[in-house]
This record gives C-alpha cells, sequence and structure tokens, in this order.
C-alpha cells in the first residue's frame, strides 16, 4: 500500500477512535457528521459535538482533497502546473468549563505532482497543543510529556525542535504572548538522508494515536470542578484571544479561506461563545496574571 | 493653515462632538479617554463607552501619528525611504439591543514625504457603514440619504462610486455576503485636475459632520424596543461575522496589527459578547434571513 493509502486510511480510523473516546469522557454529547464535496476534486468528514455536559463545542474533522493545485500553493512553491493531494485530520475542543483546557491538533500529509502525475514533493505535518485557562503545571507536564515520549520513540532531536516550533507558531504578536501552553508542531517533513517517507509516516501516526492519552486525563481530572461566573468571563476573554490568533495569524485558517474551502468546516475551530473587553488586565497576584506569566514566557515542561 | 493642521483641528473637534452626542442619546454611559504615545512618534486619544443603557461597547479614536514610513508601506509604495504624517478618528458603536444597528466611521488624512522634506503624495479616506441585525427599511433609506447629500454638495459622482466601494470593501468574501447594508467608503482621493485638496477636505470634514445625523434618529427610533434572547443570540451570531470581517479582512486592523500600533486601539472595534454556532441557518421566512438576502444583495437604498 502506498503511503497516501496507509495515511488516508488511518486519519478516518483516528477520527473514529478519537470522537469514540470524547464521547465517553463527556458522557452525554454525541459528534453529528456532515458530509461534504469540494468542488475542485475530494471531500471531507466534518464531526461536531455540540453543547455536551463537558464539551461546549468541539470538531474532529477529515478532510482528503485533490486536483488541481490551488493558485496561492503554486506562487508558494513557485510551480506552474501541477497537481496535488492532500489529506489531514484537525481537531479542536473547547471545553465548557473554564478549569478543562482547550485542546488543538492536526495532522496531514501532501504530495505534489508534476504534469505527467509523478511525485514532486510530498511531506507530514502536524501538532498538538494545550489552551488552559488556569494553569495546572501537573497538566502541563503531562502533555508535554506525552508528547515527549512520542517523539523520543523516533528521534531525540524531534522533542526540543518541535516543542520550540509549537511556541514560535501559536504566538499572537499583538499581544506578545503565546496561544496556550504549547505541545509540538511540525511541518515540511520530507524523505531525506536520515528519515525514509515510511519512518516519518510512523512517526505522524504514534503522534495521533496518542492524543487521547496526552488530553484525556486532563479533561478527566477537572470535568467537575466548580467555577465561578467571573472564571467563566476569564474563559471567554481567552477565547478572544484564541479567536485572534485563528483569524489573524493561522495559516492554515488564511489558506483555507483563501482557497475557498469549506467556511463552517474551517472556522469550527472557534468557540461558541467569546468576550472582548477594553484593555483587560488580570488583578496582580491572581490565577488569572500567573497563567499570563506562562504564556509571555514558555516554560519547558518536560 | 495647513490642510494638516485645519482637518487635525476638525478631527478632536468633531471627536468632543460624537462623543458627546452619543453620551446624550445613551443617557447613561460615559467616554473614558485613555491617551497614549507611538514609540516611532505621534500618539492618540482612544475613548471608550463601556455597558451604557444603550451602547454595550462603543469606541471613538482619534490618532495623530507620524515619523518613517513603515516597511509594509514602504514596499506597498514602492519607496526606499520616505516619512509620514496620517491622522484619523475611527469609531465604532456596538449597541446592547439587536434592534438597534452597529454603526462604524472613519474619516483619515495621510501624507508622505521624500527625504527632503517635501510632500510626495497626499491623500483622505474614509466613509461610514451600518450593520443592522434586524433590516428597516426606512433606517436604511435614512442612513444612504443623509450620507448621499452630502456627497451630492461636493460631487454628483461620489455617492454612487464610494457607495459601490462600500459595498466591496466591507464583503465577508468566505461567507457570499456583506457585513452590513453599507454606507459610503473612500480612499486615495488625490487632489487632480477637478479637485483641490481643499475641496477634497471640506468634503471629507462634511462627511464625519453627518455623522450624528445619519446615525442617531436610528439609534432613538429602536432603543426602547424590546426583544428576546433569541433575537440577542442572532445580534451575537452576526457579531462573530463581524469579527471574522475585521480579524480576516480588514486592510485597516492588518495594517494596524502588522505595524505594531496600539492592539487595545485596534481592538476596541470588536463587540463585548459575540457567539459562534457551527453552520448557523436563520428559519426560512424568518426576519434573520430577510436579513442575510439583503447582505447577499445589496440594495440601492437612496
Amino acid at each position: 500500500m502506498s503511503i497516501k493509502a496507509i495515511f488516508e486510511a488511518h486519519i478516518f480510523d483516528l477520527q473514529n477512535r478519537i470522537c469514540k473516546g470524547l464521547e465517553h469522557a463527556d458522557t452525554q454529547g454525541q459528534f453529528v457528521e456532515d458530509q461534504w464535496q469540494r468542488d475542485g476534486g475530494g471531500g471531507g468528514k466534518t464531526r461536531i459535538l455540540n453543547n455536551g455536559k463537558v464539551i461546549e463545542k468541539g470538531g474532529v474533522n477529515v478532510s482528503v482533497v485533490h486536483g488541481e493545485l490551488p493558485e496561492l500553493f503554486k506562487e508558494k512553491f513557485k510551480v506552474d502546473e501541477a497537481t496535488f493531494y492532500a489529506c489531514g485530520l484537525s481537531l479542536v475542543i473547547h471545553p465548557k468549563s473554564p478549569k478543562v483546557p482547550t485542546v488543538h491538533a492536526n495532522w496531514r500529509y501532501f504530495e505534489m505532482y508534476d504534469k505527467t502525475g509523478n511525485i514532486k514533493t510530498a511531506w507530514f505535518g502536524g501538532g498538538t497543543d494545550l489552551t488552559p485557562y488556569y494553569l495546572d503545571e501537573e497538566d502541563a507536564k503531562h502533555f508535554h510529556q506525552v508528547n515527549k515520549n512520542v517523539c523520543d520513540k523516533h528521534d531525540t532531536s524531534y522533542y526540543p525542535n518541535f516543542k520550540k516550533e509549537c511556541d514560535a507558531y501559536f504566538y499572537n504578536s499583538h499581544r506578545d504572548e503565546c496561544r496556550g501552553i504549547g505541545g509540538i508542531f511540525f511541518d515540511y517533513q520530507r524523505e531525506n538522508d536520515h528519515k525514509s517517507m515510511q519512518e516519518i509516516m510512523n512517526f505522524s501516526i504514534d503522534s495521533g494515536n496518542a492524543f487521547l492519552e496526552a488530553y484525556l486525563p486532563i479533561l478527566e481530572k477537572h470535568k467537575n470542578e466548580s467555577y465561578t461566573p467571573e472564571e467563566k468571563v476569564w474563559q471567554e476573554i481567552r477565547r478572544g484571544r484564541y479567536v485572534e490568533f485563528n483569524l489573524l495569524h493561522d495559516r492554515g485558517t488564511h489558506f483555507g479561506i483563501k482557497t475557498k474551502g469549506r467556511t463552517e468546516s474551517i472556522l469550527m475551530s472557534l468557540p461558541s461563545t467569546v468576550r472582548w473587553e477594553y484593555n483587560h488586565k488580570p488583578k496582580s497576584g491572581s490565577a488569572e496574571e500567573q497563567l499570563i506569566e506562562v504564556l509571555k514566557n514558555p516554560v519547558d515542561w518536560a
């Protein structure tokens, strides 16, 4: 089987497993699926869990698209004529409670072909990152350690590099702060002297398979904690920063919007209720301020 | 007095008059001022009205900035070395009630100088547009007519052109709909064979002076109307589209963010409470659907 056939089968299977794991942890909410077709070729399965017991809004989406390379990509890769294939799983989980962190993950594979249909280049990308509203150091260590373990199994240079790339990528430059407490982020992982495509794929598969182990214990630990209306307001203000990152800075969102992707599948990443307060600043010495401190100065958690 | 001295004095005076007019109509809320300095030169006065009786969140801001032309602008205007001066008034008013439309307006003047300090180019830009949550045709006609009257006094070609530019500019291409029901939008209004800089400035001044006449009767008409929780939810969903436009498409927001402007003054345009629901569609035949229809097919209101 080809790399793309194996990885495509993997992400559909992973979508099933992740949705089941999240539904089980939520105990009430259920994912509802929308299948969609892309005009230029391919389509996807968008799965949304709305208003569960723990999860306020979550999306776990698979897309498998192909066809002529969109103009934007042609300019970027300096090719005149090319076709492409891309598949990926993208997920964002926004819990109701400000005590449970938001999580995002994505694993994707891309192939580009010349006129005669030969592969010109191919790469894997992906990663996962955590966005808490209140910092729990144990959670941060757990999330990073699970991801470090997966990385170390494949290459001990992976975790330090991908951790750094994650902090650099999910960065709200206009706020001088990270979106969350990071995780791993990798892109353009091509076959090279040290790694075969098969080996890179195996890492991507293992990374996806570790998602529930990285996130569910954190969700379970906090899902029944009580919270105050003020803490909910703080969560909604922080969700505003999440929206700012996704709409102002995220390359994936911009690529999707500019290439006329399915808007509802792209913007499912946005939380349900969000709040902007002019010049909001947390109280000195508060838990809210403690979070900001860590977002401004990323920590080595693992 | 120079063009820039006259226009700068005008926008500070206009800021005072608009804030007073809005406070009077609100009956309770008061604008609070933050003065700020820009690292490269200049600064501004940001005035925010938060949680008034009618206005949930409103900002009426003046900025007067100067210094070395930011890199982005150098690239855009293909100059190596240049200094600039820019002043402007920007306002966004988000009312509490979904029955009262949101309004945005902006008037700005820009000068660019060569190495020796001579003006290389200068222009005016600006406009105002209305974003209702429920369509009231009388409001739409009134808002457009006031702006058309100002335009016609200066040039009968202005209104048809600036109305069309407004519909084209405030367009959420990823939703295939306009942000609101438009108004006027003009940019790069330079001295030319038919118009002196003085004449263009006079139009900009008259346009700003007409703001309260265009908006206040609409606010007054609806401010005491009752509304349901469902109508408030609809307003928050539509505010989400407002956020999408400002963060994904608005040139002014991107310019501000990329040139390290004051984030809180730029993003004061975002509403207080906002909501995203996956794949939300208004009921067939509803007032909500009627609004969408007009946003997809702009109407000639005047």
